[in-house]
Formats: structure tokens, C-alpha cells, sequence
């Protein structure tokens, strides 16, 4: 059922076979195959992650390709409602290991926040990460368009940007290497920096036999209508006219909560075997939090991955369950 | 585009980039993504494969629980077709691996059937299993329950089975183990062996506790109405009631075409890497034909993962596209 600050202490005294943090797309693959295995489950969804964000899913198998991510969710959401699962709107703030259990503690509330703390014998780790953004003065300019044809991963939108006068925009040189891969797309590529980082002469010289333009001064705002952005105006008052963008300015992953356990990172990544279990045997991480391609597919293929896993040790644990009432054998009738 | 006997000697001197061999869930979502990367891919589907079979999708993330493996299917073949890619009806019969390309032989059309051969750089086996059913002298008995209340996957469908009579269809001692792990689900078991197998004395005894009963006489018919199995008639005549059933007799893998190929097996599975490649650098093989869970979660995933290695590889491999048009450069304007 959907938790909330009224009903919550219901379920305080209950230990979770598993509590997933993140509701989105391989928080919730987890989650319906958890109670279809008959596992006890609550997610805990901060909300507006990732998947909140696209205004298409053009890959995943299933859904038209028009389909907005919040779609998806919601479906999602209401599919493990639906097979009486657990659901709470807040924040993991922390999770202690406590050897057999997890203690979760949870923020719930923007005000007058209460901070709860749930037990489970599993975690699952799904909270993902945010792209960043160009930071300009008027945040809401960027919102406009991110997500929209200002793109923030090539592999789900490489496609849309196909041959087309692309900005993008960067925030290291390491970013720029980007425009190369890019280039398989579209050739039509101008580079923004707004100054955020040196530029090597030799990525100047890369750059320029590629024939793509540096733009180093910063932006002052996004041009266009109706989500369909068609340029920059710089803060000299230039203006570069534009059809698409990428952002490559790196994430902001959810992961502060699980700083605390004893688990194998590589950079910001978890390390995962490959039934997504992390280097804690009752820990495990889907989606981008884990190495890998960012795709929904490879998040709810992670999903199953790990509620299988979790399910088999559970089971195989579990004593057997005998036919004891021989009265409702089903006798063989003449 | 839809290719058939009239038109598919256009595509007779083309080089694809990728022929994906199953239409299926992962052979579609490795194809969308393929269409999406600009390569050209063409699919070959032999049509009623295991997901188009499905009656309730009820564990992919995204479609209601009720959805059918078809409209699954429906949908992902209109999507790939929206991106331009080929798609053909047929049987492929052989791959022969020429050096740089493969030359794949399909049968098209059930009468007067015309064998053409396609060529592609890179294959990706995607056809998948179809699972052994009771054989019946009356198979439409058998199609009548089969992906209805007879289930096919325990994983699927252990959670539409709970705590039901249910009835286990086996044809060999080690699928009697099933019943084991079957038992999480449900312990009111009867193990069918319609007399395919011996039943050695540890196995009787193992049921015996666990309170199963087992039924070796061979089955005449399923009995029930409106796609709802409510238990068999067995040939001598009695009859053992149920509320559903799950048959756990193997299945028949459609790989074929690839034994000419050197790849690496494990039984009938293929052996591939965390990208799906199999021991052949240009062979993929995603789903239920590599080892692992059968899913369709895993398969779309997996259809991601080999589109995205192929096209890694082919785009490392293209010559760099310059903007070489500067009266095109966007010019900053002031």
C-alpha cells in the first residue's frame, strides 16, 4: 500500500525481505518480480529522477516510442500497488548494517519532515543518478528545453540529433573527447565550454580539423519556443543558431546513503557480479549506480536480475512446505 | 521496409550491417537500437515464438499485467519498421561464415517456397526456444490451457500458481525436482510423469514426504472450458482435479542454422560475454539462446547491449565526418 506520514508506523515494526531505494525504472522491475516471488517489499521513491525527465522513451522495447518516462513509472508504480506492495514518497538518508538487517532511515516530508526508520534483510540500491545541467542564471530557461531536443544521452537520442546543427555543451576537456563520438551522427558540431574548462592546443587543433567550431564565452540563455530549442545567446549578446544539443557535463549520482556500508566502488559506480550483487552479499545495485550502459532495458533487465537472486537464497533457506491436510489431497476419481 | 517474395531481390546485393535472426524480444529491441545507431539491419522472424504465445505479460515493466507477448511484439515490429529497418518473414536455414560476411539462407513462404541469401558483416542469433508440451493425440486440447493456467515458467507465473492444486508435467526424473522448488509457491503438488521416466525409490520416497502425490499413468485430456484447465483425464479413465499446472518437460532451441558456425556451447546454450558476444567476435546471441535467466526483461536488455558492442566497433572503425561545408557553419552572429 502507499505509505505516507499518517500510516507509516504501521510498518515500523516490520523487517522487509527487502527494501529497494529508488522507484524508478530497475527500482520497480525489482519490485514487481519481488512480490510476484512472494517477498515482502517497499520502495522508496525521492521522486523526479532520471526517468521523471524523458519526455520520450524511443528504445524500449514495448511502449511507443512517444511514450514520456513518467509513463512508464506510473504504470509501474500502479502494476506493484497492485500485487500489494509497499511504496513511500521520501528520502534514504542513511542505512546501517546491523548484521542480519538493514536499518533505512528515511526523511519523509519536505515540511515538518519526520525520519523514520524501516528494516529489511536485503537492500537494493536503485536511486540512480541526475544528469548536470548547464547552470544558468535562469534555471527554468534550461528546463524548457533538457529533455526536450536538448539531449542528455547519445545513445538513447544520438538518433534524433542525426545531421543536424548540434551545441555541445561541456564542462572538462575530457567532455570535448564527446564531439568525436558524436561526430558519427552529425558532423555539424560546436563545442560550448562557457569557460568552465582549459582547452589544450591540441584539442584546438583536433577540433579544428574536424572543422568544429569552440565557443569558450559562457551562455547567457537558451533560444527557442514550446520546448524546441534553436540556439544560445552568449553573454557577449552573440547568438549561435543551433537545431539540437547534447550535455555532457558529467552526473550527480544518489548514492550518499550507501557511503557508509563496506561495498566495492569504482569511481562513483558499484561493483556488481553478474546477478547485480555488490561486494556486500545482501547489497545490490541496479541501473546507473552500477558499471555500465545507462538504459532503461539494462535497469529493468537489473531489476530481475536481483530479485531472482535475492529469491533463491531466501527460498532455498525457507523449510519445506508439506501437503500436510490429506483431506484435500486431490484424490484420483473413477 | 516489410520484405515478402515480390520485393526482397532489392536487398539481394545489399551488405547489411547486422541480420538478426528472431524477431522476438530481443531481436527487436537489438534492432530498434540498431536502426537508431544507423546501421542497416534486417529481421528475420519465423513467426509463433515462445513470446508471441504468451497470453499475460505480467512482469515487464511498463505494459499492464495483462498485456499479451503479441501486442509486445505487434508494437516493437511497427516501431522498428517507423526507423527503416527491413523485416522479413522467413526461416533461416543456414549462416555460413564467408571472412568479412555471413551468408544467410531463408526459406520464404510454407508453399512455393523461394531460399534467397542475405548477406551481413555482424549476426545476432535471437531465436529463441519453444518449450515441449504434452503430447497429446489431440494438441488442441493442449494449445487450448497451454500459457493460460497451464504455465510454462515458474518464474513467470509461480505467483499465479500459489497456493493452488497444481499440477506438475515432467518427462524425466530430473525435472521432477521442480516440484521442490515449485513447492514456494504452492504445496498441493501432483507430479505427472504420463510413464516417460522411471521414478527411482529415493525420488518416491522425497515426494512421499513432502506429501505430493504422483501420477504415472499417461494423460488422455486436459479438462476445462474457456481456456481454464481444471484438471485430467487420464487414460484409464479417472480424473485428478486442478486449478492450474506447470509443464517442466524441456524445450526445443531453434539454433540450428548456427551449428555450422565455430561457437563456443555450454549444453545448448551459447557461451557469450557481458555484451552478449558469443566466442565468434561478429556472432551476438541474446536470450533464451544464451545462458541465463529466460526473460523478457533479460532479452530486451540484451538486444541493448549487443546493438551497442556492434555499433561501438563499427563506428571506432569509420572514418572521421568533418564539417567540411564552412558556409554552413553556424556563424555567431551579433
Amino acid at each position: 500500500m502507499k505509505l505516507s506520514k499518517k500510516n507509516l508506523d504501521q510498518r515500523l515494526n516490520h523487517v522487509y525481505d527487502v527494501i529497494v531505494v529508488g522507484g524508478g525504472a530497475g527500482g520497480l522491475s525489482a519490485a514487481i518480480y519481488l512480490q510476484r516471488y512472494r517477498l515482502s517489499c517497499l520502495v522508496i521513491e525521492k521522486g523526479r529522477g532520471r526517468s521523471f525527465w524523458m519526455q520520450d522513451l524511443r528504445n524500449y522495447l514495448g511502449l511507443p516510442p512517444d511514450t514520456p518516462g513518467r509513463t512508464l513509472l506510473q504504470q509501474g508504480q500502479q502494476h506493484f500497488l497492485s500485487l500489494n506492495g509497499d511504496y513511500l514518497p521520501g528520502y534514504v538518508e542513511e542505512v546501517r548494517d546491523e548484521g542480519e538487517t538493514f536499518a533505512v532511515k528515511v526523511k519523509v516530508g519536505k515540511q515538518e519532515s519526520i525520519y523514520p526508520t524501516f528494516r529489511c534483510k536485503y537492500l537494493i540500491a536503485a536511486s540512480g543518478l541526475i544528469d548536470n545541467l548547464p547552470q544558468l542564471e535562469d534555471m527554468q530557461n534550461v528546463y524548457d528545453y533538457a529533455g526536450y531536443n536538448l539531449h542528455v544521452c547519445m545513445i538513447c537520442d544520438g538518433y534524433e540529433m542525426a545531421d543536424k546543427k548540434c551545441g555541445l555543451f561541456v564542462n572538462s576537456e575530457a567532455a570535448i573527447q564527446t564531439a568525436f563520438v558524436l561526430n558519427w551522427f552529425t558532423p555539424y558540431l560546436t563545442v560550448f565550454t562557457q569557460g568552465l574548462c582549459q582547452v589544450s592546443p591540441e584539442m584546438r587543433q583536433k577540433l579544428e580539423e574536424y572543422g568544429f567550431q569552440l565557443v569558450e564565452t559562457p551562455i547567457h540563455k537558451f533560444l527557442g519556443h514550446d520546448h524546441e530549442m534553436c540556439g544560445v545567446e552568449l553573454t557577449d549578446g552573440s547568438v549561435v543558431e543551433l537545431e539540437t544539443g547534447l550535455v555532457a557535463m558529467g552526473s550527480h549520482f544518489y548514492n550518499d546513503y550507501l557511503k557508509g556500508l563496506d561495498l566495492e566502488w569504482k569511481a562513483e559506480n558499484l561493483v556488481t557480479d553478474s546477478m547485480c550483487r555488490t561486494s556486500h552479499p545482501r547489497v545490490f545495485a541496479l541501473g546507473d549506480l552500477k558499471e555500465g550502459i545507462n538504459q532503461v532495458s539494462i535497469a529493468v533487465a537489473d531489476g530481475t536480475l536481483a530479485a531472482t537472486a535475492i529469491w533463491r537464497e531466501i527460498r532455498r533457506a525457507a523449510p519445506p512446505r508439506r501437503w500436510e491436510d490429506r483431506l484435500n489431497q486431490p484424490a484420483i476419481l473413477s
